[in-house]
């Protein structure tokens, strides 16, 4: 049967998160806006839908701390009986995330890669697998982790400027997708689309995007909120069990297959990063970064 | 080992049908037309070419006893040498055929639901696996079990009109398309466009489903019956062997996977439609149809 | 974990395939052009880039002896650090490749068909696991052992002529392709697309075989050299080590299936091509090639 977001995190949890599931009355009870650090949540009780918005300056780069109230605002959600629908959306102009937190994996102990890589890991689980109906409303680049987290809602709407560009591009940085990355991205695009862009760590603009199926449609920034107000409307349309156990068949082989691998995954990320190789690559990459900066 | 159609069937076929097979010499006697009380079957010796046209008003709907009658017959060409396609298609205007009767699925015992379930795989299995070029003459709508049908041939013509439409929405009636519709599905479609069509229920229009591949080709209604013949004249054309040994091999997965978990997928139907909330879904449904229809 | 080309050859090679692996320094020397009698070998050392040219009278057709050329050199080129890719195309005017030899195939004896079926699993194996990038200059038709190659490699440029065509066309000939060429296959152009092309033994023109995903452009002829270049350019643009590692992990459950069933495809390679009416079948088309001809 397919995971559907209770498995445990690595990291404490707040005390909240960790206690019972509460009574459905308790539930409906008026969950309103609460905003963390790093990431935005409100949840629209007359409609179901909660948005969850990145505002991480400069690039809501997915750092360990990020990661973490991702994860605990997704659970919060998911046992929230009165949301039924999530939008994942940017508060950063021009910038939807900018992936993974090169610097997690740079200069760091063995202990400290296994617990950024569990969280990515659960991260992603949590998203793919939600029983909620999940949107990516992208409005901007979106690269590497950026991208797996669009790949992994239901449906992605992109704002067709083309100076916005997604894509899993790792191989740029010299190091590699892991399967799961490359599961989901085979799940949208298919398997030739996947292996080339994999190869080629490309970085599509919104078109291209679209033409090869990253993204579902394109809209202007100024009608994105609406378009996504309009397709989630669509989707919560249908009955939620329904909709929920067809999404999980859809999504079962990806995630037992993650499953089966997952200890494997961060063994084989803690070894593969901690390589001297790798290890310059990345900070070669970061001293690129930060000339371009500037 | 693909099977190809030599499965038993689980309720009394009639005497002909559990009879030897018979020696080539009188395989090739000529097979006049026959009509039960739902199909008529037509087999044209000189082409080689059979065609099942469903005839059971008002919406061809696959009941029991309509699938009963689809497995006998299919059965019957596949052990005559003389035929070597089948065309499947409809008498009915504007339905090639509305899917599952509902009707077996409501109110009725364990033994029922579990006769009718073994029935649908039955057919399914027969029609996936057929060694004749199978083809759908989809000349109207097409819902859930219709558009199995069709999902199960070798090439679907779709009649271009835009109020004729196709899909798999069982989630609209809060129901859920079984593995084997999805894998047949994903098969023809691959996953993103299975996964969102699967999820949302959707039916879509002949313009629609030909641009999302779930058919092969639109022609005007008046050329259907002229195209479907060139069709299948053009598959003919193979060699039968080398034909349909690529077939098998090219759905073996779909079909081996099926076999495997044939038995549990009846357990889950029979449990599934059980359920009191279930029951309730597809009696509101139904209520609907009658609305719809006065 | 996933083969890359380092499994032995079924038949003798030269003195210099079965040395030692050389230290960098030596494999560092330049390497001429060699040519031996069926294929051409050219490397440029200033861009790493080797090219494969069929030049073996009158259409490339893919004989043992050819086949054992193509490994041995391809061998050479992954064990020479100086080279990072590969192109392989035709000196043969209109012909890329017609496929495998039909006369290895009849007459023969066990023995023969042993060693020859070794060697066409050898000669897959080796490139669709290569390192290196590889790159298909199709400059001609490319029907069915033709295809496979272009198929295996990691791009292909299709010369815009349409009067050349490209596809698995076994079926035409009253063969099977085998599993692996189809796994190749479906891994390209997806399951649908695939199991339409290999039941009616399709040969695409150039046009539709890119409409179709077969190849992933055209070029005019005369520009064909120089798009090639530039392709190769922007895919050695790619740190080798997390391409490599990419390409391995997105062709390994085919790899993983073929190794399994190696030793399976060739008994059944050998019981199928055994058989009289199979020879009969092969020895008719030849007859028909040879009118064609005259």
């Amino acid at each position: 049967s397919v995971p559907t977001g209770v498995l445990p995190l690595c990291h404490r949890p707040p005390e909240w998160y960790r206690a019972p599931r509460q009574p459905p009355s308790l539930l409906l009870t008026p969950c309103r806006a609460f905003s963390n650090k790093k990431i935005m949540v409100e949840l629209d009780e007359s409609s179901g839908v909660a948005t969850m918005t990145f505002k991480s300056p400069p690039v809501n780069s997915l750092s360990l701390d990020f990661l973490t109230e991702f994860c605990i605002s997704l659970e919060k959600l998911e046992n929230n009986r009165a949301c039924r629908g999530v939008i994942i959306t940017s508060a950063i102009p021009k910038i939807f995330s900018s992936g993974l937190d090169i610097t997690e994996m740079c200069g760091k102990s063995t202990e400290h890669y296994a617990e950024f890589w569990r969280t990515v890991q659960e991260t992603w689980l949590k998203l793919y697998s939600s029983n909620m109906v999940t949107l990516a409303a992208v409005n901007g680049s979106s690269p590497a982790g950026g991208c797996l987290l669009a790949l992994s809602c239901d449906y992605r709407i992109m704002v067709e400027n083309p100076k916005f560009s997604i894509g899993l591009n790792e191989t740029q940085l010299g190091i590699v997708a892991p399967f799961w990355f490359k599961d989901t991205f085979v799940n949208v695009v298919g398997h030739r689309i996947a292996e080339r862009s994999l190869q080629l760590g490309s970085l599509h603009p919104a078109p291209e995007a679209l033409k090869l199926g990253i993204v579902d449609e394109l809209v202007p920034e100024e009608k994105l909120q609406e378009k996504t107000r309009a397709v989630m409307a669509q989707w919560l349309a249908l009955p939620d069990h329904a909709r929920q156990l067809t999404k999980a068949m859809m999504r079962k082989t990806v995630l037992d297959r993650f499953i089966a691998h997952r200890e494997e995954d961060i063994q084989n990320f803690i070894s593969f990063t901690s390589k001297e190789s790798i290890q310059k690559s990345l900070r070669m990459y970061m001293e690129m970064l930060k000339k371009k900066k500037s």
